[in-house]
């Protein structure tokens, strides 16, 4: 098929959304390790998890052998709101860059949530729902993953509860506020709504929170609270495959076409989009049936892939959640106060952390002042003003664009491009005004994270 | 065609992008009056008017015969990027509701600048382009038009110059912001950088500023830098022909599926969205070919239409700029300080106060309050979070919908959903808080404003 004849935009028919998730887990040889009990260090199954999770979703966060998993009707007619997600052709961005490179983006920021995280929290508000269940806690930092859960719990009219890390709160006020138009209650935490956050508010009075202890509080009113249930916007297994639509919709759109990527490339905080844009191509992948240049692009200031160690680590700073074998920084691990630009999780998604260490895919780190470039290069050339955790992918989309012009090579690159900047205007004018730094933690801060460990046999 | 093969969403394929504006002037019988020069009072032709605009958009201005205009192969290309937008099947709501009323809105919010003011924004900055000069001046209030035309201008390469209403500027960083990532200069107006920013300034010490003021300030800069012209994002005949492609294209989506609205419902602050609209289908109505109920909804505390005079007035405060034939408040109306809902305008597009004096179409107010309920209600349901303008349209749509639920009767709706509420906050905020109030302006305050109407004899 000719250059010519690809849109701008590719888009999907309703008909052509995903009938099922793919889950990768079933195409790798060395599968991730199970979660670990924070109590017994034993690695936990169906009845361990009942009291936080939802039972269906316990089911596809423990199946590494069904590799594709039915989307329930409900769930697909959902996604009809907002789905099938546009994968753009990068016209105007490759010829602002003079590259021969052909650059397509799927972009998953057309939703209210500003994000793919929508693609996970409509499918974990339905189980609770069908499970009976009359409502869900979460908890939420800047407020993409919580506006996505509020927005699907109003759709369903199931209760949602958002504990918001104090700062953000208040700081953020606009985020807070839609969570509230969908009818959320929103928490400032630590609150004093919780034992975990009555102890902590004693123990640091006046203390402006943190994602570790709104997870606890989110926990605990989980497991306290009859008919509720915990649930996550990333690294967990069932995440990374729901979002596995981002993926599966990408590939059929180029496939529509006859394009094959030679460079997939995705930003990684927990691992939920990344996991999702590559899953079916990692599967071709591991199935020996085609080879793709597949890159993860972290924070300089928040390296798990590049700088962290493939351990067992709790995945909350609280250390109530089960431990999970994945790159970490360690669990009391903190970006660098100026670090703007998302993606803050010390660790990262069991399954991604396993293929990386099996070396089925490449990661890079990028410094924020040179991210937040790429950013408003591309807002001003392809329309779209980016978040900044998608920014992360854009720097290194564009950075393989101008090997391409370097050497003559027509390569073709596809990335995501999971959301947009409109909550995130506090760092665009950090940019604007000259005033965004850079940092990169030193070995002596990482060492002594690391030191917190914890020691697992296993 | 039968009920369920209408998709969620009706997207066209880039190819049917309007290849050319609908020009509904040349369908009007009586046409709407012309620009006066507000010194001679005199009607202005091309010559007096090319100081302040751009030629060839002088020429649609005041071109009220032509039927078709053709839509630049450039500016197709950058509609591209964000065109064909979709028109949705609200099935969701009409669920919600428990309507036999089938309800279609076109959705023009899914660019950055969050609304449909793009749509006109690149076409003024291509032919400030084409005709060589190096920049375009605007005023803005809550940033959205501002925002448009700094992406248009990012796009093209060409400089742009926003003067945003002091306490706009202030209290609305974000989309000050967004402007600055698309590289416009954003000056608080007044300034000290015109004669009439010092002048207001000393005159007021401390004022928080107008659009009237902006506007003069914008429009000063123009005429006095080389190189430099005046665009404006609403009320001209030339806007509402650019708009024409939402109109254009919902008609189109509807007729691939043999769907004819019986009802066209759009809110009108200026009337730029509301014009675009129903311009075809309008057209058909001004031939005799079809009939259908257009309905203009307008805020209760700035009822142009319904409780305006249809009069020559300024289109200013600052009485610097032409006069218009409208439906207006008087230059000098000010929406009470508790009006949060947008569409703010004092005045009304020629083209639609003409079609509405002729009785072509209804208009009706509705209060603010009413309105958050209306956007909250449908935001939990349809999970887009709409512009507080645009939800004027969608509680009209709303109550028609309803009236169809007593009646029984299967109407068919088609509303414009202009924009999104991302940079809304506050005000739902306000709304979420129980904190919003509603204001009626008192006939006393109206015929003070009616006094200050410019006694013109033409």
């Amino acid at each position: 098929m000719s250059e010519k004849s690809i849109p701008y935009k590719i888009y999907l028919s309703e008909d052509e959304i995903p009938k099922q998730w793919y889950n990768v887990r079933a195409d790798m040889k060395n599968k991730p390790a199970p979660l670990l009990n924070p109590a017994t260090l034993q690695p936990m199954g169906f009845e361990d998890l009942r009291p936080v999770f939802c039972d269906e979703l316990i089911k596809q966060e423990l199946d590494d052998t069904t590799a594709y998993i039915d989307i329930p009707q409900e769930i697909r007619d959902f996604y009809k709101m907002y789905r099938p997600a546009p994968l753009v052709r990068a016209y105007c961005l490759e010829k602002a860059l003079g590259t021969p490179a052909k650059i397509y983006y799927k972009f998953e920021g057309n939703n209210t949530s500003g994000s793919h995280k929508l693609n996970s929290a409509i499918v974990q508000a339905y189980y609770a729902k069908k499970q009976g269940l009359k409502g869900v806690t979460t908890e939420t930092g800047a407020g993409q993953w919580g506006t996505a859960l509020s927005m699907a719990s109003a759709y369903l009219g199931i209760d949602c509860k958002v504990y918001m890390v104090k700062v953000s709160y208040e700081q953020k006020p606009f985020r807070r506020e839609v969570m509230r138009t969908y009818g959320a209650s929103v928490t400032p935490s630590p609150s004093m709504e919780t034992e975990i956050g009555k102890k902590i508010n004693a123990e640091h009075p006046g203390t402006t929170g943190s994602l570790g202890c709104a997870i606890s509080e989110a926990v605990e009113v989980a497991t306290k609270t009859d008919g509720y249930r915990y649930v996550l916007g990333s690294v967990l297994n069932q995440v990374l495959l729901h979002q596995t639509v981002i993926g599966l919709e990408a590939k059929a759109a180029l496939d529509k076409y006859g394009v094959t990527p030679d460079i997939i490339i995705g930003c990684a905080g927990g691992g939920s989009n990344l996991g999702g844009l590559i899953s079916p191509f990692m599967g071709e992948k591991l199935r020996g049936e085609k080879d793709y240049r597949i890159i993860a692009v972290e924070p300089a200031s928040c390296p798990s892939f590049t700088r962290g160690k493939f351990a067992y680590d709790f995945c909350d700073t609280g250390m109530v959640c089960p431990l999970a074998k994945m790159y970490t920084l360690g669990s009391n691990f903190i970006p660098s106060a100026n670090h703007a630009g998302g993606l803050r999780y010390h660790g990262m998604s069991p399954i991604l952390s396993q293929l990386y260490h099996d070396g089925y895919m490449e990661a890079r780190s990028v410094e924020q002042t040179a991210v937040f470039e790429a950013a408003e290069q591309f807002a001003r050339v392809e329309g779209i003003l980016p978040a900044p955790e998608s920014s992360h992918a854009i720097r290194a989309a564009i950075d393989e664009a101008l090997k391409c012009k370097e050497t003559g090579e027509e390569k073709t690159i596809l990335f995501g491009l999971t959301g947009t900047g409109y909550f995130d205007m506090v760092a665009y004018q950090k940019f604007n005004d000259g005033e965004m730094t850079d940092y990169i933690p030193t070995d002596d801060e990482l060492n002594k994270s690391f030191a917190t460990l914890p020691k697992v046999e296993i």
